[in-house]
Order: C-alpha cells, then structure tokens, then sequence
C-alpha cells in the first residue's frame, strides 16, 4: 500500500517519466562518456543535454552547471573553492539555520583555523541583511546562506543580499536545493557566484546533485582526478542519472508555476484544518514568505516523534525537522536558532508536499491528526489538561 | 546492434540483475533511510545488507565498509583522511602509474606543502619494494599504491608493500578499483588500511563507490554534513545505487573463480592470436603477474587512436590507456613511466574483457585486426616496409 508521503523535503519519488529517460542507460547505452568509441562517445552529447535542462530551470548557461554527487558534495565544493580561491581571506559567513551540509562543513574549517560567523535569525526564522552587513570585513572570503529553508520552508531574501555582497565583492554561495523547482530562481537576475541544487529534491534519483557557478567565478574542484566535468569534478560520470536529473529539471520547469499553485492550495489547507481541529497549534516561520510546500507546526504538550509514530501506523510520513538530523535526537537546530521554546520544538512535525500528493492525502491527515493529538495529550500529566477533552 | 564491448577496465554493463534489484528503490521504494517513518527507515536494512554484500567480496567486516560515490572519491578521502589525521607528517608515497584519482590528488597536495614521493616501475611495470623501503622516512603518512594497473592490468605486491608498512606503522591506502570482483583479495590476510572499490567496474551502476577502512583506523571524513554512514560520509544514501552495488559484489564474489578461468582464456586466446597475425606487435606489462581480462599490446609503426577509430568501424569498443585520460591526446603516462619507447606508447591498444564477453567477440577482433594494422601501415611512409605486405 503506497504511504500518505508528506516528506518531500527529505526525499522525492522519482518521477516515472525520469527513471524511464534513464532506464537504456544501465544495461544498453552503458558506455563510459570518455571513451573514444562511439558506444560511449555518444553519451558524452547526451550529458550536454542535460546540462542545458539543468541550467534552463535555473536561467543559466550550460558550461556554468557542474554534475556532483548530491547537494551535501555541491555545498562543501563550493565553499571549499571559494576559500581555496582566496587563501589571504580567513572569514566564512554562514547562518544558524543551515542545512549540515554548508554547517558542518563551515565548522570543519572553523577547527581548521577560519573564523566563522553564524547569522542569528528572528522567530519568524528571517534573516536580517543590516547584520549581514556588521559583519562582513575585509577577511571576509564566503558568505553561504540558504536559499530556503528545509525544516520551515522560509525564503531568504538571497537577490537583496547578494546583491550586496557582489556590490562588496565578496563571494556568495547559497544552497537552493530546498527551492530550485519549487519555486523560480533566475541566475541572471540574483548576482549569486555559486549555487547548489539536489537532483532527488525535484524528483530525480538520490546520487546525484549540481554546482552552479557563475562565469568569471575561479572554481577549485574538490573532488580531483580525470578530466571530467571540464576539469571541476573527476570521476567517471553517473549517465544514467545525469539524464534522469536532466528530465526532472525539465519537468520541474514545466511544471513551476502550476505546481506552485497547486502545492500552496493543498498546503494552505492542510494547514488551516490542522489549526482549527488541534487546539494549541501553531505554525513555525514566516507564513508570508515560504515555499508553497512546506509547513512547520507546533502541537504544544506532545512529542513530535510521538505523533510521527501514531501517524506511521496510519501510513503517514512527516517528519520531524530534517531527516538529516533525525538519527540523533537533538531537538531541531533551526528551531532552536528562531528562538522557539524547547518544549515547542519537540512537538513540531514538517509536512511537505509534492505534485504527486492529492487533496486526498489532506483529507488523511486531517482526519486523524486531531485524535492522535488529543489522545497524546491525554496520555501526558502535562498535556492531559489542554486536550480537547479538557 | 550491440557492439563488441572489451573496454571493460572503462566501465562494465549493469549486470541484468544488479538493475533488477534496484528498480524498486526509484519510483516506489523512494524514502530517505533517514527518516523517522517506516517507508524510509525500512531502507536503512536494505543499505545493511548491500554493506555486507561488499565487504564479504573483500572478506571485509560490514562497518568496515564506506559507501561513496565513486573510486576517485574513495580515492581522495583515504589519501586526506591519511594525512588530516597526522598533520605532522608532510611526505605522501604514491607510483608514477597510478591513476589520476590518486596521482592528481597527491599532486595537488603537493602544491599545498607536501612533499610527494613517485615511485618508479620496471620495464614490465613492475614496482621493486626495495625502492619503497628507501624512500619511507618518520615524515611518511600514507603510501598509496594501486592492486593493479588499469592500462596494463600488472598485479602490484601489495600483501609484501602492506606488510612492509604496517611493520613500519605507516598507513597504506590502495586503489583496488579494477582488482576487486576480477581477482580473489581477502583483508585478513592482506594488511591494508585502506581500499578503494569502485561499482561500475564490476557490473554495478556508475556514481557508486566504497571505501574500506580497517577497524582501528583514524578517518576522517572528505565530504562533511549529515550523519550519513555512521558520520563518515555525509549526504542522502544512494539507496538505489547501494543496493545495486550489493547485488554486483554478490554476483561477482559467486563468479570469482570461475570468471577469472574464463577471462584468462579468451583474453589469452585474443592476444596470442593477436601477436600471432600482426608483426611487431607486443604486449606491454608483467605478463606472468596480471588481471585475467586485460591485455594491453603495442602495434609499432601505426598510430593506436587510428586503430580504434577503425575498429570502431567494425562496431568493437576498445581502447588507448585509461578513459579518463583519453580526451588528452598526452600518451599514456603509466607506458611512459615504463620506459615504453615514445613511438611504442603511440601505438598501443588496451583491450579490457568481462564476463558478458564471449568466444565471438575474440573472433570478431582477430577477423578484423591484420588487415586494419597492414593497410594503417600502408599508409604510413615510415610503417609501408612493416607492413605484411612489404
């Protein structure tokens, strides 16, 4: 029985127009790209093709596209070039609500000897560009901020910022993998130097990502080797999923501003009836500037990961924060970071939707959730008395 | 029509199973294994047993085994690891043949400060050990050497070069990318640190790799975010491509010995009858000590990519050295650092087999060959008195 999937921040399905672009791929048109002859020669134009798909979602040139390995590869290689590029400058910028990826890696090099800011954000989750500003300095060699956020969907104003930042001089990356497909971006019209996408984000598989990086921009490859990729990313290139990453940017292309309205109108639901059938709900983030897919929400006196069990046993996936973190049970590092109460973190659950989900994946939710919620809350000594039954 | 495919140290069909196996992760089994609900962290024991399936190929334990995303990944992480966790120690050991995944990185390291020793081979390819020991000092923190080369396909001692080490207490990390799944390596009795496996190599997709590391060992983490493969590899699993890879090493672990039977014999019945029908031509490479299914030859006298554009002709797929140096028209540097004589290298061919390889497929090249080699020489003014006919 196929799930209720309300999880497509973690992951997407891939779309079967895109497994079956890569299916010859496999076992037929096997080649390696780099060969002379033409069984894998061939492929090498075929890449190109899906390059130019890639680049299009984006409003980007072909050569400016690199392939890698996933979103997380894409993050660390961008970050990594730009400090590399500028080996004086011994500052990173980054924010609180970073995806590990761009967090992580900044706090790598932060134990490596780099200086690194983290911006705070507000309770609405929105950065602020007047502290950006107070911090950059002359040390200053990359800014990475994200261009949404997975956990509460909030969209950073990346086209003010950048702009900003290009005026400075200073390097900006931003990792998009959040947003690219769910809503336009258009590289001609934000100075960004340097941007991820994730392939299985926009239904494409999983193992495979990109790096956009702007003309003029130097770009040192992080993973190094053959001569692949123009020379920024060896290793023998992943065919198959490259074409099927070029079918789903093709597709997202497409299907961007139905898709928009068709997640907002869904989401909007979804969220209204779960605020008007569970009492002390609330939701996370800047409700005026999201992505149309995502929604945050608070359940006060439960357990998050309490009410993600009740909902598996109704063939429901949500999530609580990014999958990412959720091996460890930190409370989520973004909620924290918006100043959220922790006791209102840990009862917070993430849907996200996407153009496969159906007013009737609402309807599931919404019949069930307020029971789960009222029957947690019965259960809790603390939450016994918020219950709808209280 | 499918080609006469003996490129196979390049890339190798998706075995028919191996695709099988993964098709369900695509559009129906899509979750992330990080995920809290049941539909993504089912897949967390899917990724378990193809981790088990790997490392029983290498007679390795399961957590002893690192999925990337390619050998020049695994590559790039093993030699960093290596010396991120011994910052003290300056000097990196490599070969002069190695591939550019090791040989490139080692180099870039070296312009970042350390210092990097190129071991030297034979006229048959081979490395003496003694010229090891003389260049390992307290200053040595890995010592990289692949199990065989891809270009020749000569086996490298690395049981003696890694109990030599390991006495000596230096790392060694080897790139096994084209030994393992073609001759039988056990890691009990071989005292590597580490190891790099590649999955397209033996019949698993491309962008999949995987790195051994030996229990005890220190690593460090190349590509850094989430808690991916017990923190160790971040990024979302390649649940599809995992589990592919898994299936491929069980498939070639049951294959071993009969495969290598096999191989030995038509590449043996390919080259004989090679060096039989075509004057001056040789074969390049320690023929008593290599892979079962490379043979890599010199035809004197012609010019090897006018040799595969006409075999390419006949619809046969081979090729000049490694692929990923292939668009360069460099020759080959492994041939060259064998002291291969610079109008010998130029005409060299690498024919690749694996076990989808047949009886016909050697007959199809020994058809064709002869007349391409006599009337390439034809053409050419200084090989017309080579040539059958002169």
């Amino acid at each position: 029985m196929n799930p209720v999937y309300l999880d497509n921040n973690a992951t997407t399905r891939v779309a079967p127009e895109v497994l079956e672009t890569m299916l010859p791929y496999f076992s037929e048109l096997f080649g390696n790209p780099s060969s002379m002859h033409t069984f894998g020669g061939q492929l090498h134009r075929r890449i190109e093709e899906a390059r130019e798909k890639v680049a299009a979602l984006i409003n980007a040139e072909p050569y400016e596209i690199i392939f890698t390995s996933c979103g997380t590869e894409s993050d660390n290689a961008a970050i990594m070039s730009a400090v590399e590029s500028q080996p004086r400058k011994r500052h990173i910028i980054t924010t609180r609500v970073e995806h590990p990826a761009v967090l992580n890696f900044c706090q790598h090099l932060g134990r490596k000897g780099h200086r690194v800011t983290l911006l705070p954000v507000n309770k609405q989750g929105q950065l602020d560009s007047d502290t950006l500003l107070r911090t950059l300095d002359d040390d200053t060699a990359v800014v990475s901020i994200m261009y949404a956020n997975n956990e509460t969907g909030v969209i950073f104003p990346v086209e003010t910022l950048s702009s900003i930042l290009k005026e400075r001089g200073i390097l900006f990356h931003t990792d998009a993998v959040q947003a690219v497909g769910k809503i336009p971006i258009d590289v001609t019209k934000i100075p960004v130097d340097m941007l991820t996408i994730s392939g299985h984000k926009l239904h494409a598989p999983k193992g495979i990502g990109a790096l956009y990086v702007r003309k003029g921009t130097r770009f040192h490859p992080y993973i190094i080797g053959g001569h692949q990729e123009g020379g920024r990313r060896a290793g023998t290139e992943n065919v198959a999923s490259v074409i099927g990453f070029g079918k789903a940017a093709e597709l997202a292309r497409g299907h961007l501003g139905d898709d928009s309205a068709y997640l907002g109108k869904l989401r909007d639901r979804l969220e209204q009836g779960l605020l008007a059938s569970c009492p002390n709900a609330g939701v996370n983030g800047d409700i005026s500037n999201r992505l149309p897919n995502t929604s945050n929400i608070s359940f006060e006196y439960v357990e998050g990961e309490a009410i993600l069990l009740r909902l598996n046993e109704h063939n429901i996936c949500a999530s609580s924060g990014s999958a990412c973190s959720s091996g460890s049970l930190e409370p989520s590092h973004v909620l924290r970071a918006m100043g959220v109460p922790y006791t209102t973190v840990h009862g917070s659950i993430r849907f996200s939707l996407s153009r496969f989900n159906t007013d009737g994946d609402v309807d599931a939710v919404l019949d069930v959730m307020p029971g789960i919620i009222n029957e947690l809350r019965e259960l809790s000594p603390f939450g016994k008395k918020h219950s709808a039954k209280a």
